[in-house]
């Protein structure tokens, strides 16, 4: 198959105060040694200038970027009243990172982006203006008509892939979260994933246990037994390269990682561990189950650092290239 | 300080028809390049024999080890009625395996022996001969007049210390069984032992956190600021060196290990999962709050691939030497 020829990524530069700005500058800075395509910024000016002296490029349209690229960071601006602070967030800045995600996620649909890398935002400042999802994921995935249920949050390195089935919730309410039905529907969009973003043909998911050990036969704990078990035979049946349950501590080490494709894991720390414990640098927070290519630097705003020229692009970096190898491989399936 | 000439390590073979057989005399066969002290092996001569054709030299006393380490293997003889087959364990094998434990703790606490390493016992063998201890490291404690509750296993690699502060339980009861007592308990206990045995004078112990985020300060989870906290704040004021509770998935990549030498983690798979991702071929278990020294590989008895030929002996390896380094230490300090 060729190499389609894509539109440019379209990046939401997040919370204006956050690193967000800072780091995308600097993928821009890096592009050719990070090796990154095309791709477009958008946001308020004012937030990449505040913290970074290089050229920037305002475009109106992502077609455009292409050929600004090589001139300047290409960014579509945003009509922002209020400029913010690095270090700084503000009710401004909460809407101006919804602004942003929202026209990213909109040039993705129409596309005229190839796909959609979304910075970091800080959820406090969102909740504080009306925005009543848990997360980026949930608003995109509603943006694009699909239901939250069936979106999957994966983090993906160069030698792992975890999915964590329950994500931000006490880890005393996790085991009565797991269910047959939950673990078959996000192992089963895990799976179409891995098939339709990651070009894996015929992919094999590794599914953990929840208990050590992996309850040693119903002695330390039962949700093997009633839960887990019964959801791994159920996508047997179905046709699907499913193993399990994994006891957790012995399926991340590297001859154990060579025998799946990803790991769904039952809690946000079981999968969240492994993956930052070897891949901190270029963790990437794929969203699977979107009519549209979604990736995401797997950090935070980190406020404290704003500003002070201390932000690792890698890990953006990272985002940019996987959004893009992403979608190459959409558009030859397509 | 000079270093002290230590009389030999006492290595319990384990289960006769487990990989400890093997994976000890593996260690033998590569005493140079690994890097390895005098030992002496106790068990049944006949389970190295059934699955190694090396030199046995069958001695009385440790402390013949020494002068007979050049020509084979050294290894103190137990009386055994029957022998086993690899692969099959046995209540006769069972028998053998605590009387070879029970030995190899007699010789350190006599001092004959400068420490014990201890090869993988069956549990389940053990429990139906009337064994009534969770595993190895409890009997150790019992049989040096410790009591279980002082002792602390520590999980040792290259470059990361963990402990878990519970162990073999669902995780559905790891919340309920948190305490600032507990937590108290097991991090002097940890913070003590990285002075007595690792020489860290003033050792920097990191807590993890139980929930996600830490709890996000208290919205997922209050676990942080009813027990842990004030469990790292009783510890600061006796004057130790401890930080967190830390977001478990951000305290395990490199720059993070770099700010502690120890990590104290609420349940076993927080604890394992990093270890084992980083470390899974010379991750070290250790027990701290002994009188002596004792160390073993972190691996069980692998009943499915003894006798061929395929166990891999670099964590027994650095169980012994991990094992020599510690006594030396002590010896040291004493």
């Amino acid at each position: 198959m060729a190499r389609v020829v894509q539109n440019p990524l379209a990046i939401s530069l997040g919370d204006p105060a956050g690193i967000g700005p800072e780091v995308i500058a600097k993928c821009w800075d890096n592009r050719d040694s990070f090796g990154l395509p095309a791709f477009v910024a958008i946001g308020d000016p004012r937030s990449v200038a505040a913290v970074w002296d290089g050229p920037i490029e305002v475009v109106d349209d992502p077609r455009q970027a292409d050929a600004a690229f090589d001139f300047g960071l290409p960014l579509i601006q945003l009509n922002t009243p209020d400029s913010d602070t690095p270090g700084h967030p503000s009710v401004s800045g909460a809407h101006t990172s919804l602004d942003s995600l929202e026209m990213a996620v909109g040039l993705a649909r129409s596309g005229s982006a190839s796909a959609v890398v979304t910075g970091p935002v800080a959820k406090e400042q969102l909740y504080a203006i009306g925005f009543a999802h848990p997360g980026q994921t949930e608003f995109v995935a509603e943006r694009c008509g699909v239901s939250p249920q069936n979106v999957v949050m994966m983090l993906a390195g160069p030698s792992l892939r975890t999915i964590p089935l329950t994500t931000h919730l006490p880890l005393a309410e996790v085991p009565a979260r797991l269910s047959i039905g939950l673990i078959e529907a996000r192992g089963r969009a895990a799976l179409r994933g891995l098939q339709r973003s990651f070009g894996i043909a015929e992919p094999r998911l590794a599914i953990s246990a929840l208990n050590p050990h992996a309850g040693e036969g119903g002695k330390l704990g039962r949700e093997e037994i009633e839960i887990i078990e019964p959801a791994i035979a159920a996508l047997a049946a179905e046709g699907w390269r499913v193993t399990g349950p994994h006891p957790a501590d012995t399926m991340f080490h590297a001859r154990a990682r060579a025998n799946y494709d990803a790991a769904l894991c039952m809690y946000h720390d079981q999968a969240l561990i492994p993956i930052k414990a070897l891949h901190f640098e270029d963790a990437v927070n794929v969203t699977l189950g979107l009519p549209i290519v979604r990736t995401a630097p797997d950090h935070g705003t980190a406020f404290d650092i704003a500003g002070l020229d201390r932000a690792d692009p890698r890990p953006m970096a990272a985002a940019i290239r996987m959004a893009a190898a992403n979608a190459a491989l959409r558009a030859e399936i397509a």
